[in-house]
C-alpha cells in the first residue's frame, strides 16, 4: 500500500491509503469500530446465520432466538456499511429483501466461526470451569 | 459425556453434563455468556494481551488504550470465572498481583487472534468498503 512520493505530494492520501494495517491496541484506530461490529452480541450470529445461506430478514429473526427487530436491522446495518453483508433489494409486491455475505464478509465470518465452534465443542470444559471457580469461592 | 442410566437415576446430572456440546443460537445456551465475555469490548484485548505473557493489572491498562480501571477488573473478573484468566496475588507489600491466560484460555485466545489479527490486516479492505458504500449512498 506504499504510494509514489511525487504522487503523495500531489494529492492527500485517501482514508484507506492512511492504514497499512490496523492496531487494535490503539484507542482512535478505526480497526476498534469493526471489530466492535463484528464482536456485537448479534452481530457474530448474523455472520454465522449468513455463512452458507442467503437469508430473508425474518428467516434471520426466527434463526437467531432473541434478536428484537430493532437490533437486528441495526446490525445488519453496521456490517453492510463495513462492506461484509450485501442487501439485495427486488423489486416485487410485497417487498422481497436478501442478505448475504460479500467476500469480504466471508473471511471475516471464517474467523468468526472459528471463535464460536471453539466455544460451543468446549462449553462443558468451560461450565466445569466455572463450577470448580464457584467451589472455591464459597 | 454420557452417563450410566443407572447412575443417571442416583443423582441428578452435574451442570456441565448437561451440555454435551453449545448451541449459540439458542437464547438461554450458556455459551451465549461465554461469547458475551470473550468478545466484549475489552474482553477480546485481555486476551490479546495475555495471550504470550504474565502482566500486572497496570501494565494491562498501559497496554490496552483507553479502557478504565472499573472495565478492565470487571472483565478479568469475568474472564477468570470462565476459566480463562489465572488471577496469582502474591503475598508482599506493597500487593502484587499477576494474570496470567490458563491452558483453557490459551485455546479460546488462539481463535481471538486469529479474528483480530484478521482486522488489523485487512482494515485497508474495510475502509475503502466503507468508503464505496458512503459513496453510493451519498
Amino acid at each position: 500500500m506504499k504510494r509514489d512520493p511525487k504522487q503523495a505530494t500531489a494529492s492527500p492520501p485517501t482514508l484507506s491509503e492512511q492504514f497499512d494495517r490496523g492496531d487494535l491496541f490503539a484507542e482512535r484506530c478505526p480497526s476498534r469500530e469493526v471489530l466492535k461490529h463484528v464482536t456485537s452480541r448479534w452481530g457474530v450470529l448474523v455472520l454465522l446465520a449468513l455463512l452458507n445461506d442467503t437469508r430473508r430478514f425474518s428467516e434471520l429473526r426466527r434463526r437467531i432466538g432473541g434478536v428484537s427487530e430493532k437490533m437486528l436491522a441495526q446490525t445488519l446495518q453496521w456490517l453492510e456499511r463495513d462492506g461484509f453483508v450485501l442487501r439485495v433489494s427486488h423489486p416485487v409486491v410485497p417487498p422481497h429483501v436478501e442478505y448475504s455475505l460479500t467476500p469480504l464478509g466471508k473471511e471475516v465470518g471464517q474467523r468468526v466461526v472459528g471463535l464460536a465452534d471453539w466455544i460451543e465443542l468446549n462449553l462443558p470444559r468451560i461450565v466445569a470451569a466455572q463450577q470448580a471457580c464457584a467451589d472455591v469461592s464459597e
